[in-house]
């Protein structure tokens, strides 16, 4: 009989193939040629029909589909445990955002990806689904390695490490796409970080990115109860349908999280086949609720397990992701058969595949796909014994019992790439070492960094970034009259009008870097010059960021803005100005559309000190775009209210107040 | 200066004494003497201070208090991963009970210990507090290897393997604390099994053992919603103030799990010392529901943390239970700053400790305690680069992303136990191929058995085992009028009365071994005649246990009662009986006491086949005193209604109706 020639045969093993019907083979073998996996059966079949140069012998291990972390960051590896239990807008701006805008560089995301993978080879993990900044450079350090992934160049409305608006986010995304479009180990795709850190217009355009080159969308949805609030009161429903109505589905959508979404919602998601990555340890550790998983499966979703980023895990162990999901659906749903131990697996491998678009490639163990497969040792002390009476046996024996270490193989695209326990790829010492380095730049980083400003307002709550862009043009003017009889033509369309006045005390420190911060009481004042009510905030204002814009009315900073609910006194025992500047003011604010354009104008008169009249044309957005058009129209808004552009005073108030009487 | 002379001194290590203060030295050493903690302190006074002939380099690695286990049922190391994803009570009774029936031995139980020894120290656990049956054997397997533990030997009313009746294991739980008492290794204890699964006797009995003797108590507290519901139906309170009331809580109690207790309960628990044990692996699988840890922690009740029995976990990972412990209790405080690392990793320590009575002992780096020690390797690529700007960032890095297997050398009582990954005591692969042995001949008696007439009643739902104990005294009368006038002496108080019409079907099978079955409609007929309503059940009567009793009217047999929801067309076809004996009678049934004590009588007139009359005086119990008491009773209750003991019937109506229509 003429034996049909493969690359590797792979005998004695327990084959559990993770197919739709979760065919088991023992003794099982597998024939692979090319990266691909010709052929499934028992072993007699398989060494009466394949010759092949290498015969590998399992030794009785379990042979199965690599495992498909559905949802990670790869690169913060480096950040694991740099800040743990505590809140999550703590730990998100007092932490992982500045230490990331500090620190994360292409050197940085290669070194955090090529640990990741490491890390994930020695706990069984063949392919992953990646979203972070300089995304090529995930990809590049993972296609060395030699593991699948989705890598997702993240969008968002926020400054990132790559790029300082997201205009140059999305056109490395699209470069990104481009290049790495067709590679057998890299599928590349476009993140939208999620609906809440992005805007409208990033939603519509990634999602158009992503269906002008048909790879995948990956992105955070529902991950907490306060997204949704927050969705419902801005665009008055949930967050699944608004992203749906921007077009978000309309692509190979792979959607992270799923918390707090209803079954109507699942429904949507199961109408666009968008994937769905369950990431429990990270659900749990962040306390973002409990995921409907059960729910999910039993609607039909393809529900993928991942690990989310190491900063909120605090690792890449498939191994303890699939028992608990698989745990954790049970205690939810009060229900001790909901989702178990087979289907739990087949989340971590077939179905996560399914969630990742990638079901032709990978997943299980099937002719046709690619050879992408663990052995898992299933004599140890803590697995044993192994009962066969009932097929499940063998699934709860790998999910409630075995550990990530007990993987001794893996192979990805017909490599090896650790056998024995032995890791064939990558410097393990040498680059824990460079790991090792970061650290302690971070730790004096943030030892620094701790007594800044920005860190001690972001400890006591609340604290919000605003829009990075800011439009800013002022003018001294004589007179208010001209102003009030501009705002009386058909031009202008005046949306919201308010009268305060404003107590501002001005907290200067040593450090220029470190900002100002700004404790402001506006009185608002009705119609009768009575004071209705008050309202007390903080607002840290950074330096302006170095970079060029053609007009001189748009700045780039950073601006936070907190609620004072605080007194004076307390504030300055807690961040210990070097001086203090008050400045108070009487201010006329409108919202209005000049030639369809939203501004914010300002009538203010200067009373401490007495500097006069200034009028203000102000605007804040996320688009670099849209800042450049209304830096634009700001000056013909200046010129409308009969004020010169060219009696423009570049200074802020603070500045001009410091000018004439230094602290 | 003038040395002290110690055993061993263990330098070269970041120690974490978690001490109340959480003090961490590096690097630090510790200097042991006879099994017991000198000192700890910075390396350069250690080493000022101490000579010894051992000086073990720790390599820099974290040296910690061993992990305390604070409950679990270690010989179920041989049932891990029989049956999982079930329903509680076919798990229970369908699977469980039956195979510790007839495989828990001495045997049986060394082996399972001796395993879980092994496991429990490969990842970094010295003592634990464990549960079951021949607690006897479980102390010897343990003190042999080394370890650490608090052994409660189980008292409860079912058959257990070690005993058929409760007055029986209590007499073992006796001899055994006696036994053991001043060990240095092993703490004896009694188990009162749990509330549901003691009657109010055993509850006493074992929490005045415990007293007489002061060792710990060892039970199961509020492990299920159900669990609570029952206590309120039967005693009109939850199940804290139920054992309380009792006495449970006069004892050194540890209660493990806790999960549905709320808040004035968790204070009766503080006023008490009462450890708890929480088992958050358990819990999930189980479907238990979530425990109130967070709360009980700021209560100040000494929570431990326990990976409960290996059928419900299904491991004795630790490391995993901590982790769990930490991450699902900020979930489910809606908190990302609840339970911090440092708490957690306490919990699994110097608090799990406190819990077991044991903190003079172990849980921490302190002197005087015993040098219960583990080293940890924190350089390994899962939990690596290390912060250490902040204090907490160790606990983080242990919690949160160490694994058991990154545990390299254990100490118990001063003496190695592991060293660099390799155990030092027991005979690992000798001890798996033997409890693969007991996994085959379980499989084979589990595929028998599934085709039982029990496991089908049991998997079909809700049955329920009844009492062991069975007074059963029958006669023939010719007239029922002497009955009637008996009935109302004074001797005699009436309870409560039934008039029933019965039509019973019996099962039967080929294998007398499997009982029979008899399906039952009870028409309840009021005084007019008339039928009120009619119930449905299934009862499965084992055949009677080989057991010798003084009174031929007491027999031991297994009974497990079912509400029968279906038709009997359909039990026919479920269960395919080989024959069926239909029997027809008129019951007349009365509780009543006499003289003060309670029986159950039954006037029965049999219609199918036309027998006639019986007399049958019933009773049922869970002890044998009780029973033997009721027997003696019995005998002068037929006399006192006018039937002679000596007409006395053997057989009972299915046995009756076979000899004159045999099948």
């Amino acid at each position: 009989m003429n034996k049909t020639k493969a690359d590797t045969l792979l005998i004695n093993a327990i084959v559990l193939t993770m197919d739709e019907a979760f065919t088991v083979i023992n003794p099982g073998a597998v024939a692979i040629e090319n990266g691909t996996i010709l052929a499934v059966d028992r072993q007699d079949q398989i060494l009466q029909k394949f010759t092949a140069q290498i015969i590998h012998d399992c030794g009785g291990k379990a042979l199965m589909p690599g495992l498909v972390n559905a949802h990670t960051h790869v690169p913060m590896t480096l950040l694991r445990g740099l800040a743990d239990d505590l809140r999550l807008d703590v730990w998100l701006l007092g932490y992982m955002m500045p230490v990331e805008r500090q620190f994360v560089s292409p050197d940085f995301v290669k070194l955090g990806t090529k640990l990741a993978c490491l890390e994930m080879i020695r706990s069984g993990v063949t392919c992953f689904a990646d979203m972070y900044y300089f995304e090529d450079h995930v990809a590049q350090a993972t296609a060395e390695i030699g593991m699948r992934a989705v890598c997702s160049q993240t969008v968002m409305k926020y400054p990132t490490p790559d790029a300082q608006f997201f205009e140059e986010s999305l056109a490395l995304a699209r470069e990104f796409i481009q290049k790495w479009k067709g590679h057998p180990l890299i599928i590349p795709s476009v993140a939208p970080h999620a609906p809440y850190t992005c805007t409208e217009e990033i939603l519509r355009l990634t999602a158009e990115l992503a269906a002008e080159f048909d790879v995948p969308l990956h992105t955070h949805i529902a991950e907490t109860a306060q997204e949704v609030e927050s969705a419902r009161d801005e665009y008055g429903m949930p967050v699944v349908p608004y992203v749906k109505k921007i077009g978000l589905f309309e692509t190979k959508a792979l959607a992270a999280h799923c918390v707090h979404i209803d079954e109507g919602e699942m429904n949507t998601l199961l109408h666009h086949n968008v994937g769905v990555a369950h990431n429990p340890s990270s659900n749990l550790k962040l306390a973002s609720g409990f995921a409907p998983v059960t729910k999910m499966l039993e609607l039909g979703l393809h529900v993928g397990i991942g690990t989310d980023g190491t900063a909120s895990n605090n690792d890449l162990d498939m191994f303890e992701e699939v028992r608990l999901a698989a745990i954790l659906a049970k205690n939810v749903s009060n229900d001790p058969t909901s989702l178990p131990a087979r289907t739990a697996l087949a989340m971590a491998t077939r179905i996560g595949a399914e969630a990742l678009h990638l079901s032709e490639i990978t997943g299980s163990i099937q002719p046709g796909k690619k050879a992408d497969v663990i052995l898992v040792d299933l004599n140890r002390i803590h697995n044993s014994p192994r009962f066969m009476r009932d097929p499940n046996n063998i699934y709860a024996q790998i999910v409630y019992a075995t550990k990530s270490t007990d993987v001794s193989d893996v192979m990805v695209d017909g490599k090896w790439l650790m056998q024995d326990h032995q890791l064939l790829v990558g410097d393990e010492a040498a680059w824990l070492a460079e790991a090792q380095d970061y650290a302690a730049r971070i730790d004096a980083f943030l030892i620094q960094r701790e007594k800044s400003v920005l860190s001690k307002l972001v400890a006591i709550g609340n604290a919000t970034e605003e829009e990075s862009f800011e439009v800013q043009a002022k003018v001294r003017i004589a007179d208010a009259e001209p102003v009030y009889e501009a705002l009386e033509k058909p031009e202008i369309e005046v949306l919201h009008f308010r009268h305060y006045h404003e107590y501002d005390t001005y907290f200067l420190f040593p450090d220029p870097e470190q900002g100002t911060l700004r404790y402001r009481e506006d009185e608002i004042i009705d119609p009768a010059g009575q004071v209705i009510r008050a309202r007390y905030r903080l607002t840290m204002i950074g330096p302006a960021r170095e970079y060029q814009f053609p007009r001189e009315v748009l700045l780039s900073r950073s601006r936070f803005l907190a609620p004072a609910n605080h007194s004076l006194r307390f504030y300055r025992e807690y961040f210990k100005p070097t001086s203090e500047v008050p400045v108070v003011k009487d201010r006329q604010r409108w919202r209005l559309l000049f030639r369809g354009t939203e501004f914010y104008l300002n009538l203010d008169r200067l009373e401490q000190p007495p500097l006069g009249y200034f009028l203000e044309v102000k605007s804040r957005t996320w688009s670099k775009r849209d800042a450049e058009h209304k830096a634009e129209m700001a000056a013909g808004l200046l010129e409308f209210l009969g004020a010169s552009i060219h009696e423009r005073v570049s200074k802020d108030y603070l500045e001009l107040v410091l000018e004439i009487q230094p602290t």
